[in-house]
């Protein structure tokens, strides 16, 4: 039987993507260097299609323009403008999530799918008028109520634990927010697929997320930071990861305990930070995943539902 | 004698870049069939340094990640947080010259050099706010005064006529506002250096910006539209060239004939919209430019002053 749904990782990075313009951590250095134990990544997105041709990205990187040219089925095909990419689904109003919206401008028709709080967080910056509003139409949507961002593929929004965009903290550092400004996103072809789950941003896992992603065909969950201090311990900036908004994947209450023992068919991590050993075929912490029977995602890998 | 000055085209096309996500156009559709003809282009940017190492942008595109990737001079060198590039330029707030200043985040000091009215455009859209203020300092640069970006290299903005930004516009359509809003750059290694110009947008070459560019060592200046009506012939869009902001290329009152006559040593098309057949080998229009002296900017060229 043809799958009846297709994901593709455009970007498996964080924000940043891998390596930073900016960083010479240990592992980014691996990358400018060469090395061959590491691949460079750009910044967190996927794709998702059913039988039909359409594509829905969720989340827009800043990486877009470089992940569309990387990836021929989501090129244009015919006439003299066109693209297979319809729609648009955001998890959150993160920059690694929303500045590349600015880059699907140029006159086509999407529709754009998101909460009504990250839906307002872009409305507050009148650059996002760039996608003309009678073009791009805006659908809220409605917390755990299934949509169709193309024809042939069904989703449905989430919410996990997470914070206000960094762009729009103020003075609020809760992480334990669960109203729509992170979202995870379940997905599956239209009709009777396996569900899948995408969840690139998550502080924390708790037993309700945990009992709806046990038994998921496809769980993409947040690989931002192997451990929780890695930052600080590096010398890259003052914040844990639970401060950012990501619970780390190593540890007694990070992912990789917080999800043994579910039936999940397939796993991988998604939204990897720079500074993340996971990125690096052969360390132990990737090993420790990998016989956990977690994938290190990468860009142009594909899954098919 | 070494060059007191280095300029390095990031990217020479027009915002979208090219080919263009959207686009089969006939010049996009040698681009996604591999042409010889042709090669890719990302949007609008240059990189400034004198001799001391450090870069100055002059605009940030939503390329700007793989800009960076792309050009070694301009990744870090030592530490943990490290980059060359410690200020950035504007001359609008288009999209094609602004985004890029959210892949500058993760805390890396930067000065921000712009007119008036371009911080207030930036000023309005809180997402900017990811550059942090206490790490990235504006300075506002008023019309005619000059200022050094980085140490050893000097500036000075100059108006051109334009218009507002596309996501700004409102229902305004005059593009011969000469307020700040759309500037050239004036620059040379600090001291005694030659002058280069670049003009990334101007809607048309008054008696006044002629005789200021008239004797440059370098002109690098909008190519963006062969054909004023070229999008509508091409049916890609409803809009001219001048409705864009953007004098053409060819024709009685474009840039060629503009300056014609004027002395100038080097002379370079940038800011090439996808659609110009500029951007094919041996096309008539090509052929046309380069035999009156002028030069197709590609990604990656390196002009010393």
């Amino acid at each position: 039987m043809d799958a009846s749904c297709v994901v593709r990782i455009l970007g498996s990075a964080a924000g940043g993507g891998y390596p930073q313009w900016n960083c010479r951590c240990p592992v980014c250095t691996l990358a400018w260097d060469g090395d061959s134990r590491v691949v460079r990544r750009t910044q967190s997105s996927i794709a998702v299609s059913g039988r039909l041709g359409e594509w829905a990205l969720v989340n827009a990187s800043p990486d877009i323009r470089q992940q569309l040219l990387d990836n021929p089925p989501l090129q244009p095909r015919r006439g003299q403008r066109d693209s297979p990419v319809t729609a648009v689904v955001l998890t959150n109003a993160d920059i690694d999530h929303v500045a590349g919206l600015l880059g699907l401008r140029e006159r086509w028709p999407l529709r754009l799918f998101a909460t009504r709080a990250v839906l307002m967080a872009l409305a507050a910056n009148p650059i996002f008028r760039a996608l003309d509003e009678t073009l791009v139409e805006r659908r809220e949507i409605a917390l755990g109520v299934p949509f169709h961002p193309v024809t042939d593929v069904e989703m449905e929004l989430f919410p996990v634990p997470g914070k206000a965009p960094l762009w729009d903290e103020g003075d609020e550092v809760r992480t334990d927010i669960e109203d729509g400004r992170t979202v995870g996103v379940a997905l599956r072809g239209a009709g009777d697929g396996a569900w899948a789950h995408y969840v690139p941003g998550c502080a924390a896992v708790t037993d309700a997320l945990r009992r709806r992603l046990a038994g998921t065909a496809l769980l993409m969950f947040d690989g931002t930071l192997y451990a929780d201090d890695e930052m600080i311990r590096l010398g890259l900036g003052p914040k844990t990861g639970r401060r950012m908004g990501h619970i780390a994947v190593g540890g007694s209450d990070g992912s990789l305990a917080a999800f043994a023992g579910c039936a999940i068919a397939r796993k991988a991590y998604v939204h990897i930070n720079n500074s993340n050993p996971l990125l690096v075929f052969g360390s132990p912490e990737r090993c420790e995943v990998e016989a956990a029977g977690w994938l290190v995602a990468e860009d142009g890998m594909e899954f098919s539902l």
